[in-house]
């Protein structure tokens, strides 16, 4: 069989692979990670590489204009190898870290960029400081009286009394591993030690044994397992004090955009464990330049609390998510086992335990239970609602006597993934736009100033918005005005924002009809489940006190333009709160207090899940949504363009 | 560096080996076990073997004759190699397995042949039964509803809910293994499925998820490891049926005969790895023979229950036990929690679990707990003593209300080792012995009525009687007749029993001065540990209300001679009762009931371990205990030569 060297740019990887295998599959092979939002059908657009040696074979696609073919550019999920080759990947095309200091990024997170006036600071809202200070993994320093002839209990049991006279554990245990070194530690450090000790269930465990006083060194992770992003934190168990965050695309985007694709790719032959990989990688490369950065060495992180869906968390542990897409849509696992961090393959201290936040159901994970925990809502008088907009987008409605939540598939849209010009809220990105009604042109501006990269979210809100009201989209998404950045093209009729000798891109960055199709969805899926669950439950949307938005792109979040697109609900603007990443901020509680881990799993048992998709007048409400701001207009009064 | 093949038979085993290795570290890399009880000191001539071909460097020893060199008998530990060898391991070098039907061990190992007649049968007293049935690893079926739209909760809450609906559970807990194929399992099985519960610590593990109702397929392992045999017993867990029981030598002889010299050993490099092995090797070989000889598959057992000594319990898990043997005498665990058998490198099912009797102290260990469990004296009404005569002797003496153990180290000689011709209570061995007076001749039975290979403990016991009622011996131990059995050595005087033409031996069967006074300190030992006890606690031998004999040898013992020899105290023969080994019983208990578990771990606390060594009786109490019968013949108002 034919073998050809593929060699990749800028990261210079080479592999050799067989001939008409894929660029993409080539790639994944190489530990390149690309873009593939579709998961290599050929229709996302968002792999395209540059041929810069050899020969291909292309086939046509929808998402390749005539002119990028002629400069050799081609999608690398449709794209076969034909002699060796070198490839470019292009900074659109690739899944990145972002460039953010730990300081931008935390003070983005913590959602203190609420644009609209009247919105209450984040902080005052997010439940820190509630739950006892009791991380999941705590230190303890221990002076043993060496034994004796008079006192000559074993070693094991030395440590036992010593422990039992500080506190009352409900039950110790600790494994061979440490029984086997004790002997020579307790002599050699001259009986005094440090313990870890960690959760583990209804147990106790004593994780580690270190010689002398280590109760300085005590860090630990929380981490929020999206399907598009992961973020991850490094926290100091003793101060409490969030040493830095990072965010970046969840290495399993290659795989597909969305958890009904990744599920199918985790039946196929080594399908679980090429996306249990992907994830495992991308959340070690979060920790390694984390700890690096802090200068924390990885043995001294002893706990990590994953948030995430429940199909990432499938996907995490290595479990078969398979049973999460077929009637009747039940998962394998809703609360799992604490385990050791390196059972699930990430590289914290070997001995170091990971725990995830339970799940409610196969379409509310660990993450909706998560952002209920950090938002309070459990707590509160009055019916409040959380909107947590992610690739799946999770609805909870209650208070301190019931919370009924709902998963609406909005798809990745908002989050940069599935739309041509997209990306997520990084370096570069465009996260807020202004279109002169009299010349359509358009002023934008970047996170961080940078030249511009794309699109984010919260550009695509403000995007829509400045459409509809310079009259150049109509309330059907239809593009009707004409001008200099209107175009045809094979597939519709395209905008262009930002030309490409503003940026360093290769093509210009646009919105066309079926980005703005996809951005209608996602916008009418959010809508009408918070309408169909407030009807559910025999509310109204005027009689919610609050309303926490959460996601990865809700710090940026123009209220006004999100009511104005009739994402949100036409309510009092002093409703809304943003919370951020409410999921890692959960997390993280939980990572800080055994009461807050506690408090999740009461809340993962008490919160209902509700299927929107028997709801007889779902399809109707969401029909309904499919309008800029919505069919009946009587629902947005505030709304004019 | 020269290499030399070297081939051992009847192994028809051959190893490369450098030049000026000794034979025995050959043996040892190639797996072939050979008794070494000094460790390889050359002293105690156990590893003879005969070196068929090639040229070797032999040190002189006592321990050969001069016409053992002539026929190429060399001691293994102390003859280099020095070219390509064939050499051949006599019978009676060999650590060798039994060759007993299961039936005949059971029978002996129920310790029912009391050769005194007014001794009560064992099985009265062994505590069988008194717990609850409820096996360390318990099966359980279950039939589980289906998943409904209605009915969505995930794999493992329903497998969680149909358990608890059965019973209440403390802490229910399995691991990701078991998560990981639990979705597919419980489809393809169409909710059917039998579980293994184990108890771990103080919470129940879901330890397999097998399809189907298997529970008619659940076995455990008792074991008795000691410092030089060890036996292991197949037990049907749900039918408490003893499928079959095999003693056998612990490989870990070959490394030295007592406790300390293991501890030692251990200290050396790749010391604890090579005693750790031979350890697993010996019981995973009793493994495989009572699986294959029940037609058990290995993966239907599920639990394992192991009595031993501190000692022998550290070096099965890879705990070093280097602090035994230093001042103030610490061990490293007395409690050691329950561990997936397979990390202790003990073959069964890879998930099935294992674990050890808790001890006591350096010198008192599981074996002993076991033993105050079986024998039940923790319950009795007036003191009692149980006394467990292996390398170490254990002494309890107590009842309901009190329980002290201590620890006599009397040497491995009543179990056939360290003595010219000893050997355990195996076929071939001499078991009964008689001297007619007139012509010193010897009659003798062996188990099994083989061609005798050595002489076991029983044996020991009453050819020193034997030779004291013939005047053969005096007080001292000194061979004062003469006769045609009768020898002069160069080390002393020797006793023939038995000519090696009576025999397929290459030596006769004596017992010299040595092995006498090594036999003499071993029964030292344990009488005036027995007699310090009782004068430690005011008590009075005679106030003793029964004597439980426990030990590999104590299922033949001759009361009546081993009162003779000083051995025991001279008291009512009534009072003493075979338990044969209690060891092994006490652990089968702990196997068969989670409430003998709880027992045994509160009898290990409740036992109080007391110092022989600093008691400032003791070596008077042992010198006047050098003595057949005893210095102090007041003391054995019934015993006339």
């Amino acid at each position: 069989m034919d073998k050809f060297k593929v060699t990749f740019y800028p990261d210079k990887k080479t592999i050799s692979v067989a001939k008409d295998k894929t660029i993409l599959s080539a790639a994944i092979s190489a530990g390149v990670y690309i873009n593939s939002a579709c998961g290599g059908d050929g229709v996302c657009g968002r792999c395209k590489v540059i041929v810069k040696q050899g020969q291909v074979n292309s086939q046509a696609s929808g998402a390749i204009t005539l002119e990028e073919r002629k400069n050799n550019i081609h999608l690398a999920c449709s794209t076969t190898i034909h002699s060796d080759l070198e490839v470019e990947i292009p900074e659109s095309s690739r899944l990145n870290f972002d460039k953010f200091t730990p300081e931008e990024l935390e003070e983005r997170l913590s959602g203190l960029y609420s644009k609209t006036e009247n919105i209450q600071p984040v902080k005052a809202n997010l439940q820190e400081g509630i739950f006892k200070h009791s991380p999941f993994a705590t230190k303890l320093y221990l002076e043993l009286p060496a034994p004796t002839l008079d006192d000559s209990v074993s070693d094991l049991e030395r440590l036992y009394r010593a422990l039992r006279s500080i506190e009352k554990f409900p039950v110790l245990q600790t494994g061979i591993f440490n029984i086997r070194q004790l002997g020579e530690l307790l002599r050699d450090s001259e009986w005094k030690v440090t313990l870890t000790l960690g959760k583990r269930n209804d147990t106790i465990e004593i994780v580690l044994i270190e010689p002398g006083n280590t109760t300085h060194k005590n860090f630990g992770l929380s981490f929020d397992i999206g399907t598009t992003t992961i973020s991850g934190q490094l926290v100091n168990l003793n101060s409490k004090k969030i040493l830095g965050t990072k965010t970046t695309y969840n290495q399993q985007a290659a795989f597909g955009s969305d958890v009904i694709t990744r599920i199918v790719y985790a039946g196929q032959a080594h399908g679980l464990e090429k996306l249990h990989n992907a994830v495992c990688d991308t959340m070690n490369q979060i920790i390694r330049e984390l700890v690096s950065e802090h200068n924390v060495d990885l043995n001294d992180v002893n706990c990590i609390v994953c948030s995430g869906n429940t199909t990432m968390i499938h996907l995490l542990l290595s479990v078969n998510p398979a049973h999460i897409r077929k009637e009747p849509y039940v998962p394998t696992v809703n609360f799992l086992p604490v385990v050791r961090a390196a059972e699930a393959g990430i590289n914290i201290n070997p001995r170091g335990l990971l725990s995830c936040v339970p799940g409610i159901s196969s379409y509310c994970g660990g993450d909706t239970t998560a952002g209920v925990l950090s938002s309070g809502i459990y707590q509160t008088d009055k019916p409040c609602m959380l909107i947590d907009i992610g690739t799946n987008g999770e609805i909870v409605l209650g208070d301190k006597d019931f919370l009924v939540a709902c998963a609406a598939s909005a798809g990745p849209a908002f989050e940069g993934s599935g739309v041509t010009s997209g990306m997520r809220a990084a370096s570069g990105a465009i996260q807020k736009v202004e279109i002169n009604k009299k010349d359509l042109s358009v002023s934008y501006s970047t996170i961080q100033d940078k030249k511009p990269r794309g699109i984010c979210g919260s550009g695509y809100i403000d995007l829509l918005a400045a459409m509809l009201n310079a009259g150049i989209i109509d309330k059907g998404g239809k593009i009707k005005a004409t001008g200099a950045r209107i175009r045809q093209t094979d597939t519709g009729k395209e905008f262009v924002v930002c030309f490409k000798d503003e940026t360093d891109l290769i093509s210009d960055i646009v919105i066309n009809e079926a980005d703005i199709e996809n951005l209608k969805r996602s916008k009418g899926a959010i809508y009408s489940a918070t309408a169909i669950l407030v009807k559910h439950l025999g509310l109204q949307l005027s009689s919610i006190a609050k309303i926490f938005i959460a996601g990865g792109f809700g710090t940026y979040l123009d209220i006004e333009n999100a009511i104005k697109i009739g994402l949100l609900p036409d309510l009092a603007r002093s409703k809304f709160v943003f919370i951020g990443n409410s999921a890692l901020a959960g997390a993280r509680q939980i990572l800080l207090s055994n009461q807050a881990m506690a408090m999740a799993d009461l809340l993962a048992c008490r919160i209902t899940y509700f299927e929107l998709s028997v709801d007889p007048g779902y399809m109707d409400e969401y029909s309904q949504a499919l309008f800029f701001p919505h069919t009946d207009l009587a629902k947005f009064p505030t709304v004019k363009y």
